[in-house]
């Protein structure tokens, strides 16, 4: 049984899902074990109910869209690059995905990197944009 | 001609050049309008030249291994995690690589997700690593 054994297929339906808050639909891409990790603050939530509550419970009226998808079937794996928004503030994040044998994701590291200053010293090579 | 068609290999042979300065095999992985983007800084590199410049000239005693690398060969495309460290300091990164018709980059785009301070509200659900 492979019902989302596309990772492509997967990650939109899960990202769709989570502009929707429709958490039914979402819960049906995650693996019962799945865990999911933040290495940016080092938290890490195990399991399905707390994950489905962890997003339930998020603050913030936010929404989301998929910017990029780099599809790996034969790694069972995924990255995407999506951009938040709340209000008028924009808010770019990354992630991968790892899925089981049916295709269910397993595994979800998410990285927030916020805008910093650039350092001196190499607007010889660099352009602003 | 096809010298690195596989998007797993190409990375593996532009960081392993770039963790030893080699600079000459490094340049092998690059297409000659290579684009370079930081959205972090919205800082762009556009070049092969300018791009190995900034290379050569980037400071810091810094070593690179990869962590996770996705690879999208349909797509031209591959997303890599990596860990810079430069003495006991260890930095992640995140990468997106796009291939050109000859299996050259074309397009790096960087992000440097630094550590912060989670959020109170959620440690009913997570657990610290």
């Amino acid at each position: 049984m492979t019902t989302h054994a596309d990772p492509r297929i997967a990650v939109e339906r899960y990202w769709t899902a989570a502009d929707h808050r429709d958490w039914a639909t979402f819960a049906t891409t995650l693996a019962d074990e799945v865990v999911y990790d933040l290495p940016q603050t080092r938290e890490r939530i195990r399991g399905k109910e707390r994950y489905l509550t962890f997003n339930r419970e998020y603050p913030g009226d936010w929404r989301v869209r998929v910017e990029r998808v780099v599809a790996d079937p034969d790694g069972r794996q995924a990255a995407v690059r999506t951009l938040f928004t709340t209000g008028d503030q924009e808010l770019p994040a990354v992630h991968f995905f790892t899925f089981d044998a049916q295709g269910l994701i397993s595994a979800i590291t998410d990285f927030w990197p916020e805008p910093y200053e650039p350092p001196a010293g190499r607007e010889h090579l660099v352009e602003r944009y």
